[in-house]
């Protein structure tokens, strides 16, 4: 059998701390073959050389053709470049890892900034459809945020636009990792949840556990309150200097549904005394976000970036 | 004598709560005349006609050719469809103002909000140029932002990006003409420095004035090193949330040099923990950037846009 026009695919990996996730996705969004393999401590662009030539091997034995690829990578990420200027948790520094991938895999790969791209796949197909000024929020054991505006993803200068976790909004606040006082994570993450839940209590609950205490444990109450305000004072100032017409919230923190959501769009509402708040909506893409951009971004590598465009929504 | 190709000219004016300022602009950048006018408390939208229609009679008699026309405005502006949806100081709202000016001026018109057109001609033609990522901080009686990411200008979904001086940045802080608490205004802007030295002391004086007694008058001392510590933290978040190259400061407030920028430069440092703080710059234009960029638009307006990559930098 030979290979139809449809059985191009691309291979993407989303690159985090502890876990690889890679995917092949075929040239209508549809996943069609997965695998996960542990980050390891030494030696992460050879692991994701041999991930990404797993992937295309497995993608081959289904009759199927790798095009192009992309890697997702967490910290400060220059796109153009194909470069990642820093990242703490992989302890690097400069790495040109487009041309340290390209020559091993033999495709185009695109690199790219995980919360951006996954932002970039929100607006496209999940809960930011349809709007050229948009906020993506993940809140997960950390927050940061993907800006588009005018229809384009805000990058910065460096490419570290979006360190919405690290915005200082308790003045003289709880100290943080990243060496500053009163970053919105401290208070407003799962990580900072726990914490300051473990230090208030002396018991240790998951952000989740915290969640589900509401409402019967008064530590609880006042540690989640906590969370809410700061976070509605973020989404205040993303708002005021942004003016999105969507906020879309992901990670862990917005599986609380109701009890985030509803406190935090009346907080949001009293902190705009002029003017509206926008749309604070739920992500619909989920945890498959950063991969779904990452997809688009292998297939525009490609010079294939057309096909996307008839991709279903989800 | 007929016209040859250097006579061609826009008109260009700022509309302020108190005073529109008009200058007929060549192809080359230089201002070959200007009119200013108070602003009326009624009857705005003929006000401005007359000025456009002065302007350009100004400019036929020099024998030059008005060949498009633009109006920045305060407030919220839809630059696409030329309508100011809400400005304050002049009660509008959803004021249609190109589609009322043109048929009056006989010209193409652009229609612009103030700040952002002014940090379009500072980044085009002053202290910012050369950066694609840029933020123009004017700090006069109020304070705004005009941002450039990726060498676009960020409106925003409702035209209102930029509210810079409406940010909270003091948790439960003073209140706000704006109807919220804690504003970044209240306390680092030339009205919220006169309004808070007096509240202090008892006595009125200007921020300029409040400037001059900085080493030799403690509450001086303590208003400026408040003002200075909320202005460091609203660019610490702007830093980290947009990543610019160049922050560039404009407004009265910046005249005050050294004063401002050596501590606010420490505490930009100290608030930044783990990246280098962009360079924080003076606007070169000064108040004239409004209508520096306004006369960009004007010509962009006309087509003649091309005319405008030639204009000197100063």
């Amino acid at each position: 059998m030979s290979p139809a026009v449809a059985t191009r695919v691309v291979l993407a990996v989303d690159l985090g701390g502890t876990t690889m996730k890679g995917v092949v996705v075929d040239e209508t969004g549809r996943e069609v073959a997965d695998l996960e393999r542990p980050t390891p401590t030494a030696g992460v662009v050879e692991a994701l050389g041999d991930l990404l030539g797993e992937l295309g091997s497995v993608a081959r034995g289904q009759g199927l053709t790798p095009v192009g690829a992309a890697v997702v990578s967490p910290g400060s990420v220059d796109e153009g470049q194909g470069v990642v200027r820093y990242a703490s948790n992989l302890g690097w520094r400069d790495v040109p890892l487009r041309d340290l991938l390209e020559p091993a895999v033999g495709l185009p790969i695109a690199v790219a900034h995980d919360v951006r791209t996954a932002g970039l796949a929100e607006w496209r197909f999940g809960a930011a459809r349809g709007s050229d000024d948009v906020v993506l929020v993940p809140i997960g054991t950390g927050v940061a945020a993907a800006v588009v505006s005018a229809g384009g993803l805000v990058t910065g200068a460096t490419g570290t636009a979006g360190e919405f976790g690290h915005i200082p909004v308790v003045p003289d606040g709880e100290p943080c990792a990243c060496g500053q006082r009163g970053c919105l994570e401290v208070y407003a993450s799962g990580a900072g949840v726990a914490r300051r839940y473990a230090a208030r209590t002396g018991s240790v609950a998951t952000a989740r556990e915290v969640v589900a205490r509401l409402g019967s444990d008064p530590d609880a109450d006042e540690v989640w309150a906590e969370a809410v305000t700061v976070l509605a004072r973020g989404l205040a100032i993303l708002t005021l200097l942004l003016d999105p017409s969507v906020i879309v919230l992901g990670g862990g923190f917005s599986h609380a549904g109701e009890a985030l959501l509803v406190p935090l769009g009346a907080e949001l509402r009293d902190g705009l005394a002029w003017r509206a708040p926008p749309e604070v909506a739920v992500s619909r893409l989920g945890d498959r976000a950063g991969r779904v951009g990452a997809a688009v971004l292998a297939f525009e590598a490609a010079g294939l970036g057309d096909l996307v465009t008839a991709w279903p929504t989800s």
